[in-house]
């Protein structure tokens, strides 16, 4: 009934959407194997898609010919760049996302990708012959070979749903959950936790009373993901926000000792940097008020997403604190929110091309591995879909640097470090984070996705014209003068220092009051020479100018640590015998087998004292 | 949490859809509650509306002011008038639809409605005081008060899905069933029983070879099912018809023995006139080829629905037999066909208005009712919505007469007859067809709407304008001669006899051959007074001249059976008393409680003398 594929993914969230996507245009056959074909791409939590790091990975994806900022960009309701007032390395992009549509585009673009099929089933066991995976056995009872599989199954596995007291089986709010996964892999050896996420109640949007609230709208000249060029909705909707207050916060309390949270019911570990609303009222006693962000579900919906107010307490808490919110006075729930606990498989089972070390062409992508995320979901995705398309055609793997990308920090951290509660991305987490801009992803990137196929010649040229049509700009304004006359109106207007004599443009530009925007103002050769390029273009030089000096110190120390870092390690190697090394390293050093000496070096448990002992051997 | 409602309707399929938009739309407070906000307005099914006797129910549903036709004009990928070859009584209107339009749309037109609040959860319990239902008890263990209730619970009530030999517990493939509701309407005393219906596989559009099948376009011109201006996608898709053989009989046969309908593990009987492809064959033996229509789930999407293919047999036979299709030799699998069994409750405890006898103010639309199809469905959802709204202000009952719509034979067929295998709309139900046209549907109950306030002034203004103007055009054609020498060319063309002398158009237009736009083509006042009207004006005018004598004799037999179909009996009369009657009368009469002499008349089992005596004993 099934000819045998390359690969199979099971799920089709985010992370299996972009490892079908990925494996297929690489040129293996694929089988998406769904519970659900009508929920392919569900964002089960907030309608929106980047946000501070996440923003950055989202385009990192697309850089390499991934599809997560191209369906994000087609349901896009809402563009924001975060953070513009900071540094460039803090510049994060954002859409609000119309739910509805950004399902049906995924579920389009894999349709129009060649090599993905479909099919409708719970996978309940992978078929395994010695140490090496060969397909998945259905709930139908029906067994699918493959070279390869890569598991993605977010929340589904063994999954409970908590609303105050009451329990129910599932893998979301009315979605069945998978059993039998769990219990295979926990036999064959693997080593499996339970985590715990949750979800806001969704409101009828019609009940809200918008004047109590402060609007939020979306960047003017909106914006997108990808560097591609897709056609982005020109219609935005505004989103509000509001605050809870202390009457909020007395009513949940009301809730707490029904909480599933604090009664001990869930075992399981929630994300902390997106805690439910009790957690923030336990946690953070001496705030009175937390924000809310009120988002609309869709272009054309009532429903409302109300964004930090995360909750499991029971239903009638729920409603009864989210009526002392402005603006919700009169709030009608359409559903309430929930936790959800699920098992996930400690990362650290995993290589850093997220291969289970176990099991031979098993990959993990998503929140099976502990992260929480629809970007980090969609990065692991991606990077196992390639993956598993390298390793059965014996082509080289596929190990991102950290200091090349985010999803390089999010896999390294995963792998060397595990993660005992959901593991979210943060700009703090990245050491060179100077380097990983979301305006230089594609520079950052796009050479590995065309080096693998996935990125076209066409798409890699634009990027080289990119680099070097920058480069032109600072040059020319590195080699141009102004005099004080063109210039020293605007500066003072700006509140900078007035010029004495001749500047060069590049020296004005460093001051941090002047953009490049204010000089191509009163220079014509500069309009002239900028006019040529896209808008890209011109910021990237803008940046270089502004900032060079820091990403020139950034790249010394990625250079210096290189030695270290690039220091590769057999996986083979055999640590038992390394009687100097510390008892604890050797023990942690034999379960992580690190790959390189940069990945030891982060194990928690191996010392720098351990480390010298190693590069030493090395040698 | 939640306020009282006038109406809680449970479900939100075709039936709970309408039933909420008709109360809601008269005034009443609705709350809508789902499992899953996600999955309203799903076709379980195909993804098709009308068809014949059913397009004439949307037709009269919209007439009303019901949702269907709109919706499914906002869907529609493909229109097509079917049999227009033959009378007008049997031209019925059918779109093909966009499976997640469909749905959309439905959500985003309830979302529009005032009145209609929503709420996820599972209803459990009904809440009754007395004999007079108050509400409802949800799966989280909420109680929501209301006036009235619609049960609307579609496949959902212990849902077990069939295949092969795998059962599942689910109201739809990958959805939960309902459990808890039946048990309690038993415990109240409403007799309950099983049905079985069931689902052809869904497959990818790209494994298919198109250029074996027969190519099924829509009308060139289009068509819609609504009498409103609704906006109707211009673009249309292709269908394509193909035909098993004999060889895709024996594969099937091969999965006999582990079918679920032959091995009798399926006790609920399926849909006579919608049988499985392993009925078709088993029961039609002597046909050696069954037609299958391969129709496309959406304007963009491949997925296909293999209609005429509905199968519980095991995927694998499903698979074997598929491939043997002609155009089906690489055909891959999106998900199996399957059948389900589930709940209904024999119609006979319901009274014309879908109230239920047994409790108050609790109302049953759709499958619940042992009905199939969205049509059948949709009209009942929106009649018993109608009748909650009415019987909670004290407002008179709406019982739609036999004589008047597809509707009317319906819910008395039901609920005089009852039905013990899954009840599907066909002309042939209809005595009085000739009448109750698709092109008549606004003429024959726009004024209902209009009365009840379902139907705006302007488009009762329309439907009058309609009946006025089509009038004068017959006034014009009767009263108009025409000369030899003007038609007698294209009457020779048209293969019918030349007039000897002068002919009143009306007279021409009565010969078969004749059509009123071949008419217009040879008189220029004719033409000139035709162009002010629209179409549908038009038609109805020619369509009155053309069968004129037809409709009157049939509205003669309408007037005939008016006395005896109006007589009403008291609900309460007691029949106990009347020894003259037979005893199985007594005992059906009892249990149905006819309305009228003329329902009384359609109960198995009381005979002509049976109605005599009531007759004597009436007057």
């Amino acid at each position: 009934m099934f000819k045998k594929y390359d690969i199979i993914v099971v799920g089709a969230g985010h992370a299996g959407c972009e490892a079908a996507a990925a494996a297929a245009n690489l040129g293996s056959s694929v089988l998406l194997i769904t519970m659900n074909m009508g929920t392919i791409a569900q964002m089960s939590c907030n309608p929106a898609m980047g946000g501070v790091a996440k923003g950055q990975i989202v385009r990192e994806i697309d850089a390499m010919g991934g599809y997560s900022g191209i369906i994000s960009d087609k349901s896009t309701i809402q563009f924001r760049m975060l953070n513009l007032s900071k540094g460039p390395a803090m510049w994060s992009p954002r859409t609000q996302n119309d739910r509805m549509r950004f399902a049906e585009e995924w579920r389009l673009m894999l349709e129009q990708t060649p090599n993905v099929d479909f099919w409708q089933d719970t996978v309940k066991e992978i078929l395994v012959k010695g140490d090496k995976v060969t397909g998945v056995k259905t709930s139908l009872g029906i067994d699918i070979h493959s070279d390869a599989v890569v598991l993605t199954n977010g929340t589904f596995l063994n999954g409970i749903i908590h609303i105050g007291e009451k329990r129910f089986g599932g893998g979301r709010t009315a979605e069945k959950s998978a059993t039998g996964l769990t219990e295979q892999l926990v036999e064959l050896g693997f080593e499996s936790g339970r985590m715990k996420t949750g979800t806001p109640p969704r409101v009828d949007g019609r009940s809200l009373n918008y004047s109590l609230m402060e609007e939020q709208w979306g960047d003017p000249n909106g914006g997108r993901f990808s560097y591609t060029d897709v056609e982005v909705p020109k219609e935005q909707r505004c989103c509000w926000i509001t605050y809870t207050n202390s009457s909020v916060h007395e009513t949940l309390k009301e809730g707490f000792e029904k909480s599933p949270m604090f009664t001990g019911r869930i075992k399981g570990l929630g994300p902390r940097y997106c805690p439910s609303i009790e957690d923030k009222i336990n946690r953070f006693a001496e705030r009175d008020r937390h924000q809310i962000f009120v988002e609309p579900e869709g272009m054309n919906t009532v429903e409302i997403y109300v964004n930090g107010f995360s909750t499991s307490l029971p239903e009638d808490i729920q409603y009864k604190a989210l009526t002392k919110i402005p603006g919700f006075e009169n709030v009608r729930m359409f559903r309430p929110g929930y936790a959800i606990e699920y098992d996930f498989f400690p990362p650290t089972q995993l290589s850093l091309t997220l291969e289970t070390k176990l099991i031979n062409n098993l990959f993990f992508a998503g929140q099976i591995n502990g992260t929480t995320g629809y970007e980090e979901a969609a990065s692991q995705g991606f990077i196992a879909g390639i993956n598993a398309h390298q390793k059965i055609n014996d082509l080289h793997e596929l190990i991102m640097k950290r200091s090349e990308s985010y999803i390089g920090v999010l896999i390294d951290d995963l792998v060397t470090k595990g993660t005992e509660e959901p593991y979210r991305m943060f700009t703090s987490r990245a050491e060179h984070r100077l380097l990983l801009r979301q305006d230089n992803a594609d520079i950052r990137l796009s050479p590995i996705g065309h080096q693998l196929g996935l990125v076209s010649d066409e798409r890699l040229k634009k990027v080289e014209d990119k680099i070097s049509n920058s480069d032109q700009i600072v040059k020319y304004l590195k080699a141009t003068s102004i005099e004080p006359g063109q210039v020293n109106g605007m500066l003072e207007e700006l509140g900078t220092a007035p010029i004495p004599q001749n500047f060069k443009l590049f020296q004005l530009l460093t001051r941090p009051q002047v953009a490049i925007s204010d000089l191509r103002k009163v220079s014509g050769p500069l309009q002239d020479l900028l006019s040529s390029f896209d808008k890209e273009t011109v910021e990237q030089a803008e940046i270089k100018v502004k900032y060079e000096s820091y990403f020139e110190k950034e790249l010394e120390i990625v250079g210096r640590m290189k030695r270290m870092e690039d220091q590769e390690i057999n996986p083979d190697f055999d640590y038992s015998s390394m009687g100097s090394l510390s008892k604890e390293a050797r023990e942690k050093l034999k379960k992580i087998r690190p790959r390189t000496l940069g990945q030891a070096s982060r194990i928690s448990g191996v010392s720098p004292s351990d480390i010298s002992v190693m590069m030493v051997h090395l040698k």
